[in-house]
């Protein structure tokens, strides 16, 4: 039975927030149709909402060319441009220490391709570390949902391999060996504290 | 003499970057008609080329609505509005440290109002410090180009003290008594590192 109001009017509730208008392609567990990065932003709140770890999304960054100030408006930008991140997209703190992560998806079933991280990506998380921080990649394979914490002690050393002619790769037996298998959860859905909690305290 | 190209058309060297372009309003040491964020963006690239921290700017946070793919060009954002940010403006690693930090000017003389400070930030910044981070203020008055370096604990009590029904704002002596002033240097021009290691380490 519709709801209606006083007016006569259909109440229909408004969609709790954009994310859940889109279609789910699939909806087991394993797969919600949820892109890697709308599942890091909510494990994320999570962390932040159980005081565990204040860690978050930096903005896109764009490069501003031309804004509207259209009377009693908000200012528009009409005109604008990508630019290259130069650092990597999340940061934030946990039990006192920096923390510092890129988070890559690749449908290559077999391997992950380096060419996935900029020069620049890499030469921030060596800085990073040089610091005292903690830099890590989280990786995901998109065809069978598989979820990798990879340190960035390990990326770099097979960085410095395809930079030395090696292989422009990194093989699943190779992740596999030096990374930790992420179980995906409801909440939080990518538990990456734990593999750090492991790795590093 | 003009320089010309072969075929004759007068060759105009392009500015180095768009900075150089604003006219200089005053070119004495203390104010050069620099922006406190470029000030503060040219003292952390100071900083990370000197390997003493890594700290970066986030980018303007922004809500795209429309983008247009020109054939052969990049990317153009025709439609796209400010958000406000989440979090603070600056935020990076030193000696192994969460720093997390954001920068704000006053033309008024005699007292910063707290209103420059919007509720969500005050409580990043508490989130930041429960978490072992520190979380500081550099306060810019313009008119007199002094620059306060304050200590998220001391900024905290003075916005309590607003809750609570007191003052709006904080004078310039309750600022003296619980800040550090920084000197303007020329590199690196803002030298608040100097302040949070006499303050934290």
């Amino acid at each position: 039975m519709a709801i209606r109001y006083p007016n006569g009017k259909e109440y229909r509730q408004a969609p709790p927030n954009k994310k859940m208008e889109k279609p789910l392609k699939d909806a087991t567990f394993s797969n919600r149709g949820m892109t890697l990065e709308e599942d890091i932003n909510e494990t994320n709140a999570y962390y932040l909402n159980r005081g565990i770890a204040v860690i978050h999304k930096k903005p896109v960054p764009v490069q501003i060319v031309r804004v509207d100030y259209p009377a009693r408006s908000a200012a528009v930008i009409k005109e604008a441009y990508f630019r290259q991140a130069s650092t990597t997209d999340y940061n934030g703190v946990y039990k006192g220490r920096y923390i510092d992560f890129e988070a890559k998806e690749t449908k290559i079933a077999s391997s992950f391709p380096l060419k996935n991280f900029h020069e620049h990506q890499i030469n921030h998380m060596k800085q990073v570390e040089s610091h005292g921080g903690i830099a890590f990649v989280i990786i995901r394979f998109s065809k069978t949902d598989e979820l990798y914490f990879l340190p960035f002690q390990a990326l770099y050393t097979f960085w410095c391999r395809m930079n030395e002619g090696g292989r422009k790769s990194i093989t699943k037996d190779e992740l596999s060996a030096c990374s930790m298998l992420l179980p995906l959860g409801l909440s939080p859905r990518i538990p990456y504290l734990d593999a750090l909690e492991r790795m590093y305290f």
